[in-house]
């Protein structure tokens, strides 16, 4: 990963994807007992930040390579960010995706003209699925997070954090699941921003990432689900994105899954914006736990917005 | 009204207000069958675009007027735009509003730091108690829409437009009440973008502006009160609107309800954003009306999100 890179994929998304803006509330602010700046991602095309990463790999590729397609696996997110990056490009995609992923990210990625593949969480394993489909057929497999060209287009979202936030030293509170956002922001505010210092927040019992961090060690869950924040539950943080973090992050925050939904709820009535749960955990950390994060000010990436219409209504009536 | 008034609103509000995103969705386009372009000024500070007009009526008084006071008139969203304009400047505000304003607009407007005075919408009549408390008090009255600032702040909705949208003649059609964000947005564009041209949206049964754009006079709604869209029932368009709409408007659109409460939930999917019924009555028309609207491409203003939970939840269930 070279600074070079990531301005290369800065390059490539420009007018692609959105410039999303940066929200306030004096509400949230009272309530944090500091001023929380909300980078809201969940505006992005697809309704997630997964747009710039798959965005960024699938024109990355070679064109040869890329007209026989890509393939990815995702419990939708990605899946999505990833077939309209194909679609856009006019090549075919296979995503793989667990059979329990929320409805509306399924019928999404299939409406975005995806293949979708579904596949159980508890009894196969995605990635044997993966190599076997894309070697079959000649796809190239788009991970989601430990990729160069993913953690390149994700660190587009650190390059505008430093053109949008004026102030000094600040944590950036990040969702994160397997580090590929969180690296990426953490690489470009290196490179524009470096009083900014990024930290991963997880849910409680898929600390994966706080557990490294603090261990030093690559760590892993003991569950791959079991908690509303479906789009951040992953085994491990990756083998790129662990350096990284090492290097540049701050240590790592938990949130119950009752603080993501509450969350969602005040980001609804107070900032106008529609998050998953799992987009709204660092959010969630800067509101419920202003004891653990340090600064006047915070900022907040809200990473996602694809929640199934139940799911949204019984969190506005926390 | 002249093209130097607003673009000294524009340099007050440079910084101030917030330059909201023009979001798009291939799900929503396909339903419209057009490209469809959604001004999200649910994202602007109070979560609707009347603290554009508020912070342009406080801002443009003199220094000594000012420190007086100011007053107004609002079923919520312009309430909360002139309390937080007014907060900022450090000048105390009086707000009128009707006792059956939904509960968050009264909440946010006296957390906003404003005094608020309830009236009966049935027999009382606010302009009255309006000139009284501020005749008593000193204060200056910030009209909701007949103002010439008030109508340049709101004017910058359709110079951020002018300067996002990138394409040839094509409909603006604006959530309407009074006429002061569809008359700014008139003079925005004829300044910056001519080829735009709005047109203005009202739920049935409160269509006076329609009316009066057809007939050539000013037309009253014979109530004030029964629709879910509380933002937009005013009881006809403004001396000073009527003109300029008369200009360079073109004819209303009528949506109904039901179908602004659709647009609520496919918003909210399909953008993530949080509407009222009442800013998302633009959306409806595009969605539900294709073929009143002419062209390739449509932009549509959404006013508003300030919404009680469990309305949104309900319109989240359609």
């Amino acid at each position: 990963m070279t600074p070079e890179m990531i301005e290369s994929a800065e390059a490539r998304l420009s007018g692609i994807v959105r410039e999303t803006p940066l929200l306030t509330s004096p509400f949230i602010d009272e309530i944090a007992g500091r001023r929380v700046h909300v980078k809201a991602e969940c505006l992005q095309h697809t309704g997630s930040f997964k747009f710039r990463g798959g965005w960024s790999a699938v024109s990355a590729l070679d064109a040869g390579v890329r007209s026989r397609g890509v393939i990815a696996f995702s419990s939708g997110n990605h899946a999505q960010g990833v077939a309209l990056a194909a679609a856009r490009h006019g090549v075919p995609a296979v995503i793989i995706m667990p059979a329990d992923a929320p409805r509306i990210k399924i019928d999404n990625t299939r409406a975005l003209g995806a293949e979708v593949v579904l596949y159980d969480r508890a009894t196969e394993n995605r990635d044997q699925i993966g190599d076997r489909i894309s070697s079959e057929r000649g796809l190239t497999l788009i991970r989601p997070y430990d990729d160069p060209h993913v953690i390149a287009g994700q660190a587009t979202v650190g390059l505008e954090i430093a053109r949008q936030f004026q102030g000094g030293p600040t944590e950036v509170l990040v969702c994160c699941g397997g580090g590929g956002l969180t690296s990426g922001i953490a690489l470009g505010l290196e490179m524009r921003a470096p009083a900014l210092r990024v930290r991963p927040v997880e849910p409680e019992g898929f600390d994966d990432v706080a557990r490294s961090l603090a261990t030093g060690t690559r760590q892993s869950n003991e569950r791959l689900a079991g908690s509303v924040c479906d789009a951040i539950l992953t085994p491990s943080p990756g083998e790129l994105t662990f350096p990284i973090l090492q290097r540049l992050s701050g240590p790592g925050l938990t949130v119950t899954d009752d603080e993501c939904l509450r969350a969602v709820a005040l980001a609804a009535q107070r900032l106008r914006i529609v998050l998953e749960p799992g987009g709204a955990a660092a959010l969630a950390a800067a509101i419920f736990q202003p004891d653990n994060i340090e600064g006047e000010d915070v900022i907040v990436v809200a990473t996602g917005g694809n929640v199934d219409g139940e799911l949204f209504s019984s969190a506005l009536m926390k």
